[in-house]
Order: structure tokens, then sequence, then C-alpha cells
């Protein structure tokens, strides 16, 4: 039988969120208080020298990999990790700079751990980071054969004026939107159950995430300021929009095309359950006042990423509401953490 | 039939090592000179703002994790996690200072993943180290139900005249050893097999690894510029020794007792197999002027650690020479990598 969520693929959100909540509280004792916040917790700002820090942030591929596995394609897996640390680290408003990574598998394989490589490193060029380091670990007791699991670290700059924080962002304020390269790095678990094997869809799945390093940290430079709020749009769908300051409401009404794969993907899930998994065509949020609107999107068309703006931050209180969302009639309310 | 070396048990540390250098080539691009050069290159160095940088080190506990699951006993690993990734970064003059971890799973088991994070904590206290961050990924399809993987990612924080490179050793300089808790997280591929589950040294395997982040840290406060190396005894057994400066001799003549553990160990390996794969009692070797001998014993022993002087840095030229080892009549030369 086909899942119909996330928590019937196997993967429990509320009870990861839970433990994340413990792990959260355990660990935030008197030192914390030294860390600096940035918007939605995308990555943790620890100070180094004066006005100057660095933004640290960790994450890995999730059961993209398997997809890799399956199709014996291993040269883009790499784009994906680093894409899915450096997206977070722009989104407090550091800099990227430099990557590691930890690759562990059952047996070595020299082929796939140089296809592996080449795509972290094609991933740093894109990212404009350097991979400084890694560990490769042999288990062959703890991977099947083949297998393997891959984590990056990656670490940005930023200084106490370019942080950004969420806080100034209010009713009124505009979402832009900027294109995904289709599913990016989340939902899997998900979406290998609901794409079969020969579908002509699942080869599209391994397409690499987008990294939104270069036109973002171009808007840092030339326009410092203006980004109030950035999101990227991972684990938990849209409901990241609403990460950089949850207290507002956030309004969607105007839609970047939706690639094909998701429609496909909703011919067995709700849209409102689509929305709080996929990015559904968004794979990066920006958040500015309405001035700033046509420079934002130029920076992006002039760095080849699709932007436009998508809608508008209300005084509503929490919530998330899509209007006009393609392939529905009413409005779709999410439900985020806040409400 | 029993392994009789590490390769036997399954670990190729050769391919694993020519892996490795082509990664270092792939990526070290023109960016890389901005890096500032640490001792052995036990961790990478990042500069920040001027005299400031940060250390970066990445590591897990390898296959210690499945002796965890096998004695069903969650709340130390977390503290071999923190420390292996410490104790690198000590190891070219940096204070570590934050910690993220990376925690993958088939399904997130609460008591498992708090026990977990207990160590990790524990282990971040003994560090004295803030945990600022991590990921928790529930990968299904990937581990074998209950197996997980653990990555670690610690920053230290350095600046150009603490920096430990290793360039101001010289023959006449000293050794000192620090004792070690046991095997620590290195060679468990090969221990595992060489222990049988019934024996009373399984359990013993479990103990975790020796943190010595603050006695070192407050050497470097205490007495600045004393400490000329640093090794961390991990992977590689005491080839690790010639790290910091692999140009030069280095000569064993005294030793710390060796836990019983090795001993059962040895009756399967031959000892210079045994002094390349574990750290036969010793987890840090610091290396200094015979004038701060007896002050940098003092200190490790106010910290509770077991310290004593072992040899003597040789102009011999690249070599490890192991005399009177314990168990052996003859000296032992370990072959390092620059010979």
């Amino acid at each position: 039988m086909e899942p119909k969520s996330y928590a019937e693929a196997g993967v429990d959100i509320h009870k990861a969120e839970s433990f994340l909540t413990r792990l959260k509280v355990s660990a935030r004792r008197d030192g914390h208080r030294r860390l600096w916040r940035g918007a939605g917790g995308y990555a943790s700002v620890y100070p180094v020298q004066g006005n100057h820090a660095v933004a640290l942030s960790t994450d890995g591929v999730g059961t993209k990999l398997l997809l890799a596995l399956e199709q014996d394609c291993y040269d883009t897996i790499g784009i994906d990790l680093v894409a899915m640390c450096a997206n977070d680290l722009i989104c407090v408003g550091a800099v990227p700079s430099v990557f590691l990574d930890y690759y562990a598998t059952g047996a070595l394989d020299e082929k796939v751990s140089d296809h592996l490589m080449q795509g972290i490193i094609e991933g740093c060029d894109r990212a404009s980071m350097l991979l400084v380091g890694g560990e490769t670990a042999e288990m062959p007791d703890l991977y099947e054969k083949g297998h393997f699991d891959l984590a990056g670290f990656a670490v940005g700059s930023v200084t106490r004026e370019s942080l950004i924080t969420g806080d100034e962002l209010k009713a009124g304020d505009r979402l832009i939107g900027v294109s995904s390269n289709g599913i990016h790095s989340n939902g899997f678990s998900l979406a290998r159950k609901l794409i079969s094997v020969d579908s002509p869809f699942r080869k599209e799945m391994l397409k690499p995430t987008h990294i939104y390093t270069k036109p973002v940290v171009r808007l840092f430079s030339e326009y410092p300021g203006a980004v109030k709020g950035l999101a990227h749009i991972t684990g938990g769908g849209w409901t990241n929009i609403t990460r950089p300051k949850e207290a507002l409401g956030y309004e969607i009404s105007n839609h970047l095309p939706v690639p094909e794969i998701f429609q496909e993907l909703a011919r067995s899930i709700s849209l409102p359950e689509m929305y709080k998994t996929f990015n559904m065509g968004i794979g990066l949020c920006v958040m500015t006042e309405a001035k700033n609107v046509e420079h934002i999107i130029s920076i992006f068309s002039a760095c080849d990423f699709n932007a436009a703006e998508i809608g508008e931050i209300t005084d509503r209180g929490p919530s998330l509401i899509i209007k006009n969302a393609p392939g529905s009639s009413e409005d779709i309310y999410i439900h985020t953490k806040a409400t």
C-alpha cells in the first residue's frame, strides 16, 4: 500500500522534533548565551573576535543516497551535500567559506569514492567554498556492502552587522521565491515509495540541489541590509518560510512553475501534505521591503536563477496561507509551529 | 580464522590513504594557500580576522559503535565522539570551543538517542566545549534496524602566535607520553574479531576515550610556547608520534604501563603490528624541551592524567624506534610515512 504521508513512509517528524527540542534544552547551558541568534536557527553563530563570528551548519543528504546507489550514479550527491549546508549558512547572513565531509562506507570502492568526492568539490565550487578536510571511515560491519553515508560540515563568516536575525521583518514585506531544481534533498523516504523504479521521474529525482550562495552573497555585498529574512526550503517544505519570524503571517498568492515531478507525487498525496513535505518548486524564499524586490530578482536572474515575487508578510499572526495554489480551488492553510 | 592484521580484518588502510591523498590534491586549489598549516595535519586552520583563526576537525567513532550496540550501552560512545575531534584540535594549538554532531539511524529510539546525547554532552563538558548544533537523520532503508552512525564536527580558536606547526622541533627535544584509557576509538574492526564476545575484556573495550583538552589548554595558557608538538594517538597507532615533524627521528625508550587489554590482543598480533594499530597505553604525546618536562608532567598529574617522559627526538632522520618495549627483547622499528 502506498504511504499517504511522511509518517506512513517511516519517518516520524514529530518524534525527531521532540528529540531535537530536548537536545536543545539539555545543551543550552550558560555558555550558550555567548552564541548569536541567527534567523530561523538555520546555523549556529559563534563569535570569534570582536564583531566577527563563524556560522556553523551540519547536514546529510538523507535517503537520496539510496537513489544514487540504485542508479549507480555518484557524481552529483556530493553537490547535494554541500548545498544542504551552504544554503543553511546564507540564511543567517553568513558567507560560506569552508567545508568538511564525513564519508562512511562498508568497503571503500575507489570509483564510487572518486565520484562522490568530485561531486563534493563541484558543490564547493558552486558555493564558493573550500573543501579543507574530512574523514573517511571504512566500517565493514556497520554498512551493507556498497552502502555508505555522507555528512557535511560547513563554516561561514558573518559580522554583527551582516547577521540576519529576522527581527526587522514586518507586515508588508515581500516574499521572493527562487526556483528549485526539483525535489532537492528532502522527502525522499516518501518520494522513493511513490515514484516507481521504472518511472521516468525516477532519474529526475537525483537532480542536484540548487546552491544559492553566489546570488545571495552578491546581494549581501551589493545591497547590505536589503535581505531581512531568508528561508531555505528543506525538510518540512513550506513551513520553513515562517522560520525567520514565526510570530508573523505569511501569505503566498503567486506561484513559480511547479515542476512536473511534484504533480506526479500529488497524485498520491494531498496538497497540504505536499506543501508540508516538499519544496514545490521553490528552494529559497527571500524576504525584503517592496522597494528592493526588483533589484533582488534581477540579481538572481543574472546568476541564472528564476525568481519572482510570490507573496507578502501580514499582521494576521502566526500563519501560512497559500492562495491560488496550482491544482487547488481553495486556500491552503498550513499549520506552523507557532500556531 | 583470526585476522593477523588490520588489513585482514577488512580495513585497507593503504587504499584509504591513497584516496585521502587524492582528495587533498584535487581539493588543494589556490584558495588553500589561505589556510594556516598546523602540526601533523590534525585539523584545518582557517583564518577569520587578523591574527585569529578557527581550527576545524571532523571524525567518527568507527566500529566502536557496534560494541555499544552489542552491549546495549549508549551513554559513553558520545564521549568518544567528542574526544576524537577535541584531541585533534589541541594538536595544532587550538582551544576547542564548539561541537556539532551528525546522528543517523534507521529508526529513532528515544532511549538510545537520549543516552547518545547524554554522552555527547558529557564529552563536551570534559572538553570544555559547547554543543551548539547537530543533525538527526532518520533513514529507514539505509541503516539496519537499531543501527546508527555518529559523526562529530569541532571548532576551536587559535591565534597566529599560539599555532603549533612542529617547525620548532629538533633533536634533543623530549617526548612525554600521557596514558590512554584503553583502546580508545581505533582498531576496533580488528579488536572486535580478536576478543571474543564472552571475554571479560569485551566490556572494557567500550571504556570512553580520554579527553586531553583541560590539561593541554592549561599548558597553553600557563606555559605559552612550551609545547612544540602534540600527537593524538589514533588510527595508525604510534606512527602518529612522527606526524608533527616527519623528517626527524623519534626514539622511545621508557614505557608507561601497557593496559592488559593490549597484552590480550598481542597474543594474536605481532608487536610491530600492535604499535602500528593501537595506542598501546599512550593516548597523547607531548613534545617539548628538556627543561619543561617536569612542569608539563605536573600539570597532567594535577588533572589526574598519568604522564611520563618516554623518549626523545633524534637527528637520525625519518624513523620511529621503540626500545625496551614490554614483551620484546629487540628494538622495534616502525615504518613511517616519510621513511
